[in-house]
């Protein structure tokens, strides 16, 4: 499991006082960075190196968050199939568990447009934080 | 079903030189507004006025997202329930559907933070929006 | 001159239930994307394609923006130097004029990352939108 | 002075490779929680209660940002005067300057769409982060 803290931006919140639904989504994915360097080492954001893409994203928003307290993001691998990979999230705030979220993504060559089998040492390292 | 245009601006894109996933979401809330006028027809997003809350958000990455040409996105309502309703969309770019997503919505007074029963005149303005 | 609607959307929004001052630098780069279209036809954002960067932005902040009603931003060139220009653009809402905003943009090789001389042809577009 | 840590997202950066310019008023904005907290102490992001306002921003890009490294933003008052104040900050990746930017703020009272005279306590704190 890895865990983030999210120092909550006037920009994160609406018209409502609370934080936009729009927030999480980009929340969740900085905090998948220290999965994405298992993948990518070198963290090298380009078409000829990097190789995740997304397929599937779900955010379930339990409670309102607020601007002003720190949130913290935990991150679980929820499970690793033959080319793709299940992340599970929380975000938490107060004490309180405030959002869930999964993604779905794919080991995939950008060159060649195509799903690959995830290789065993990055399984293996996945492995280390599954729920 | 209602019609958006999105202008992909460079910030929506990443380094692997597509839209980047958080984009959708953003994309998705914007073509929701004339939903939200059918509940607060002076679009006031204010807590003493606004009346409806996020409880679910999803989205399928069917196929990659590129800058230089225009987004529509097409919003419809799939399902009414007693205090929430969901509403499904999709993000098309040249002729190619690339992006499908739902959220559920509840019908929320944020003064007194509990959900309410969506009025019959809603409902009917709701249903002609029907998927 | 160049005119684009901009449909305010949620996320745009903060708790003082105005528009965030971080919203206005996205508006006014979306709607460069003409002028950005005139050095670059193809629009293809790519470091090996791409030839525009930029060095400086400014904006004021003249008067409160709101949702629920759409902005207009303005987008002229107000001056061509040797190899940089700059954009002068205006936001409007309700007929009145809520923020205007400058960029200095400099026509750049990123391949070998130097500033390099606007041609003539481009001169002569920009040229056409000078304020 | 206050320094903050920014973990840069793959939405951050856009399909040059590097940071998009629209990144830096929001990091440079989160930053900026520090001192909003001298005028707020409980954060409370509300018209009935949040006392600034911003009228002007620039940003200047002295050299490109990239993902995988960690940002730090530096946060200085640069000037206070009867009911404004100045801050300056800059953003340092890799031991680099890559940024700096400037925004002006207006102790203003939402209520009452007035701005006022910057209280002496609150002068005193500022005056503690003085460039």
């Amino acid at each position: 499991m890895f865990k983030s803290k999210i120092d909550v931006c006037s920009r994160d919140t609406d018209g409502l006082g609370h934080v936009n639904n729009t927030s999480l989504p980009i929340w969740f994915e900085t905090a998948r960075n220290p999965l994405y360097k298992i993948f990518n080492p070198d963290m090298k954001l380009r078409p000829d190196s990097w190789n995740i893409i997304m397929v599937h994203l779900s955010v379930d928003y339990l409670d309102q968050i607020y601007y002003g307290y720190e949130v913290e993001i935990r991150t679980y691998v929820s499970k690793i199939g033959n080319s793709s990979f299940t992340v599970y999230q929380e975000a938490w705030q107060n004490g309180v568990k405030k959002a869930t979220g999964e993604v779905v993504l794919v080991y995939f060559d950008f060159e060649n447009q195509k799903s690959m089998r995830i290789p065993d040492d990055i399984r293996k390292d996945l492995s280390e934080h599954l729920l």
